[in-house]
């Protein structure tokens, strides 16, 4: 039977009808309300009418970023819905009777997404990392989604790479978020062209443009500008030395790169393989895992979370 | 029916028949023949053998500091064995027909059994960091031990803390083995006894013995020496640290420490504590873990293995 993912983003919230096989059969799209919980509920009670209007459908499906229950019930907070400790998934439940509920974080549910239908297919054990404004992770163990004790695992951004290093929005410093995300790529860009050298088309575009932004790096980046791969080199060789750190402690078979940036694809991977192994520890006395950039990058939101939910259902 | 647990260390061989309750019913050790994986393997089986005289077995299983692959049968690389990719499983299992055997990590079959019978009873995730010459670790998620994707996982002491920091025997540099094992605690006591101040003791002790070593730091611990404790607490801060970034990733509702410097207790659950809630992400938006040391600290690995492959042989 079908199932229904929603996805609330910070500006858009995506649903979708999704196959057992992980097709979208229908997909919509509404403005988030940003801040506003009540209305939030409301639009995502709305998405799920219109997609299961005149077909079956056994469960649906919700992400968004944040800290959900290990029993994918409740937002301990998601700063997307303005919300700390509510009961998500009662809430919908009641607007929704009769269809099972459950609330995924978002990364979690793109990991699942790429390990059922995407770029992990045939791993049991795979580590996604999706590059974004910051950096959002999902662990797969021996075929299963790691949720933790608390349901927050996979919290990959918040690894620590450089004690007492840039200051994080989460509180600490250092996170490899600050060093292998969206925005870290920007800076990297920004140094470059501050720099000169190689940086030079870097600091043209800037100069024109008024600031640099993803579109732009990624343009240079396709037009292989020597600036904007170094950029693109520094990012990569974060990621691969805290896939090192991330290998001693989960030893995945396949670490997947997701976001927008992983349209870079072998440019991205290359460094950070380079990194990986020049940081492995105990290199050469055990197999080594592959790298691949996400198959579902748009979709994988509402497809993970459609799928998760319909295995929630199903071991009821 | 009964296991046979073995623990293959640096200096002496420990075997145990042990119960379905993990209790030893019977304990044998012998010194390791270091460097001579034929008698290793001569010594494991006549151990076996003497374990298993007069009782029904149901299995054996074998624990070794090393890599051991996800099938349990093969060890990729062992110090203590000097053995590299060897087909111990099969070796052993020719010697000692009908019974079924497993080889596992020593640090997983340490961890699993405090997860079964010692401090993580009751959890479903947890994460067992063992302070000995080196940092061992062991990953339980969902009432499973964590082997990944080629049996190495919950090498956790080969996170990396320190970028470009301190040398590892692993090849790298910056993994927590050089700021939280037993060897660092020493490094931190020599410290603190050369700054003189609060490590007058220490360095009397040193003075008086020609060097410090674990048994004299313990006693200084035990009598609240304040450079020895100096020393502790500087362990158990990097401790906590890591285990931020360790909790970041897999989120377990537990953390428990073992080996020799376990003894100290609440001495040093305390600046892991204090360092963990310091350097934790998003502070104050989830449920916080607790920590623990460990119970079976010198029978850890013995009951593990008995019980790593009773629960492989009941699977069959």
């Amino acid at each position: 039977m079908h199932a229904i993912g929603i996805d609330i983003g910070g500006t858009k919230i995506a649903g979708a009808l999704v196959s057992e096989s992980g097709e979208i059969l229908r997909a919509l799209k509404r403005p988030t309300p940003a801040g506003d919980p009540v209305a939030i509920v409301e639009n995502v009670v709305e998405l799920v009418q219109e997609l299961r209007d005149g077909v079956a459908v056994i469960a649906a499906g919700v992400a968004a970023a944040g800290f959900v229950d290990a029993t994918q019930s409740i937002v301990y907070y998601a700063p997307n819905i303005n919300w700390r400790g509510e009961p998500f998934r009662d809430a919908l439940m009641q607007l929704l009777p009769g269809l099972d509920i459950t609330i995924d974080n978002d990364a979690n549910a793109a990991g699942w997404a790429e390990y059922r239908f995407g770029a992990g297919r045939g791993a049991t054990d795979m580590t996604l990392l999706t590059i974004g404004t910051g950096v959002g992770g999902a662990v797969i163990v021996d075929g299963n989604l790691l949720r933790g004790g608390f349901g927050a695992a996979g919290e990959i951004g918040h690894l620590r790479v450089v004690p007492g290093g840039l200051p994080c929005g989460c509180g600490q410093r250092g996170c490899i978020e600050q060093y292998g995300s969206g925005r870290s790529l920007l800076r990297y860009a920004n140094e470059i062209a501050d720099a000169g050298g190689i940086g030079l088309n870097l600091a043209a575009a800037r100069e024109s443009a008024g600031q640099l932004d993803g579109t732009i790096i990624a343009a240079l980046i396709e037009d292989r500008d020597p600036g904007a791969l170094a950029a693109l080199r520094e990012l990569g060789s974060w990621l691969g030395q805290a896939s090192a750190s991330i290998g001693a402690v989960l030893d995945p078979q396949l670490f997947v790169f997701g976001g927008g940036v992983a349209a870079a694809g072998e440019l991205l991977l290359e460094p950070i393989r380079e990194a990986f192994l020049a940081h492995l520890p105990a290199r050469g006395f055990h197999p080594e895992p592959t790298f691949a950039v996400a198959e579902l990058v748009n979709d994988a939101g509402v497809v993970g979370a459609a799928d998760l939910a319909r295995l929630h259902a199903e071991r009821r």
